[in-house]
């Protein structure tokens, strides 16, 4: 996707041989990429949130491995090496689902490979795993263009959809999960507005949602998280597209906490809601996602602080709460298949329920 | 309520005559009271927030045409100059239908008086006013103080209560709305606890309800907005308890942006959602919220810019969004009836239908 007129995604190498990243942390006040010499400055890159979002997790992960695998050519015990290095990658977003994977599937090419090869190779499969998330992505916005599409066809208006968080390209290799069918849309000329939830109490929605739209010059407005329900009830919002960290096999979805209260809204409304998803975030092992996925307590103080610029131009915290009020700080909510219309994957649309989820994976049967 | 151990309210005449208020403002990080000394500066007072919340919005203008009638002994047509300050007075917040009560209230009793008795009249309305409004609020309290016991009569177990905004005593000149059953519940010994939703974008929640809550000694914890969906659905939320700035008469709610889409959560977990308020706030001329509520529309700049304290101790504005992101700004939703379990007023708890509502009031049968 486009910054400043540019083309990028949100990992490359560069002609150095080196990885290169877009340092998240600083958007969206300041622009900067960081370049990632060795395996140890890639756990550094997860751990710190330069970059996050499961796809771009994978792919950086994947990286750090080919990383390793270069630097194992001064050692005497070359995969011992690279196993300690992926021992230290896993650890740093221990819940990170595609970090594993992805550092787990570096390991199983190298298994089967020459000494002399390491490098070559897990640099080779490191691009595989980013060709890949940003071709699955882009997938998902093939076939969710079309729901847009229909609206658009029916009304002749500009179509206006919500989203909650970041699902977009920052999240992953390139053009997002949520947001994929929507940057379709735009590039097909089809008149389309998002409506971002600044989404407290990490503000990504302000903060990376509202940027990436903006530098590919999607139209969208900024909202408070509690805005959404209101709006709908105007008949302002045609449809909610949101993402998900992790998806049962009937299709409940968990995703960043307050995706829950949209989904009611939309229900309560007659608006669809759709969740975008490349298939990696299925965990086809669990049911019923309210009693069976575990959320992420997050530390109280990004619910007392906020960052954001000064009028001089820093980036600063400022505290929003009483001395002595206690906060608590929960990353996700399960939002239940009944209140989903639809999930949009890379294979195309269907009802979020076992039986629909299924057909489009038929290897996933019992 | 209390202040550092001592009592207040959010209104009252010093020993000049003149009126003094909490600036709301700039809590939870300061406590500084202004003195206000003439019509102009009230409805200041109110346009700029440094008072807010229905109730202590009706006293204010009470105050404020008070002030007007002394001033308008300097005056020519002393009659003409107030209703010019009254047409000033309710057109700075244009939502609060208390504010164009209390000022129809004093024009009313001074269009009965003679020309030299306005001011000593109109403060002693104001002041009846002002009294009015705590003793409804205590009696909200009383009454709703017999749902949270029944709860407690039941589990045996610290009772949790969501509210949303401020419908606290700052919000009205004493006890406050939604607060008022809290406060009466930890002062008879109950075990209460409060999640306190933050309430973007202006953060009353996290900076007033929290602080009073503090300041009184209640326990509570401050949410971001996301969040009361999720503890709904872990069972860890007893009932709500929230405010309404405008009220119909057959039970819909305008309140503070967001209050819909907890309604909506406490449905579809069955937990009660009850709207606590003085009778002042209903609006008897009309239905339909949805249709017939104009929701005010307040300045972009609350959502891309966020108030707090920096680590020097100082309160700084910082800017949350991107350069070039538009931002949109309402203040209020409405909860449909069908969501409310019940309305708390200062006559007693009743469902949110028309014919509930009027065993109540007799006197508004059409």
């Amino acid at each position: 996707m486009k910054i400043n007129n540019k083309s990028y995604r949100t990992i490359w190498e560069n002609q150095k041989g080196n990885i290169e990243v877009i340092d998240q942390r600083i958007l969206p006040h300041q622009f900067e990429i960081m370049e990632v010499t060795s395996c140890k400055e890639m756990a550094f890159v997860i751990s710190d949130m330069v970059i996050r979002g499961a796809g771009l997790i994978g792919a950086s992960a994947a990286y750090g491995m080919a990383l390793a695998a270069r630097e194992g050519k001064l050692k005497d015990q070359p995969l011992e090496y690279i196993k300690e290095q992926a021992d230290y990658l896993i650890a740093t977003r221990p819940t990170a689902v595609n970090l594993a994977w992805a550092v787990k599937r570096i390991l199983t090419v190298l298994e089967n490979a020459t000494e002399s090869s390491y490098e070559d190779i897990a640099f080779e499969e490191a691009r595989k795993i980013s060709d890949e998330d940003a071709q699955y992505c882009k997938q998902i916005g093939e076939h969710g263009v079309s729901l847009i599409e229909a609206i658009y066809a029916k009304t002749q208006k500009t179509v206006n959809v919500l989203t909650h968080c970041n699902a977009g390209w920052l999240a992953f290799v390139d053009y997002g999960s949520a947001t994929s069918p929507i940057y379709e849309a735009f590039n097909r000329g089809i008149p389309v507005h998002v409506w971002v939830d600044e989404t407290r109490p990490r503000n990504q929605g302000a903060s990376l949602t509202a940027w990436e739209l903006g530098q590919h010059g999607v139209p969208h407005t900024v909202i408070a998280d509690n805005t959404g329900g209101h709006l709908m009830q105007m008949g302002k919002v045609d449809m909610a597209i949101v993402g998900t960290d992790r998806t049962t096999r009937s299709g409940d979805v968990a995703n960043k906490i307050g995706t829950y209260l949209k989904a009611l809204a939309a229900k309560d409304n007659n608006i669809p809601f759709y969740v975008a998803l490349p298939s990696s975030t299925i965990d086809w092992s669990i049911r019923d996602g309210i009693k069976e996925i575990t959320i992420e307590e997050r530390g109280e103080d990004e619910v007392h602080f906020i960052s954001g610029l000064t009028q001089d131009g820093s980036v600063c915290k400022v505290k929003v709460t009483p001395p002595g009020s206690p906060g608590l700080n929960m990353g996700f909510d399960v939002t239940p298949a009944r209140l989903i219309t639809a999930l949009i994957t890379e294979r195309g649309i269907f009802k979020a329920d076992e039986e629909s989820i299924l057909e489009y994976y038929p290897e996933k049967k019992e």
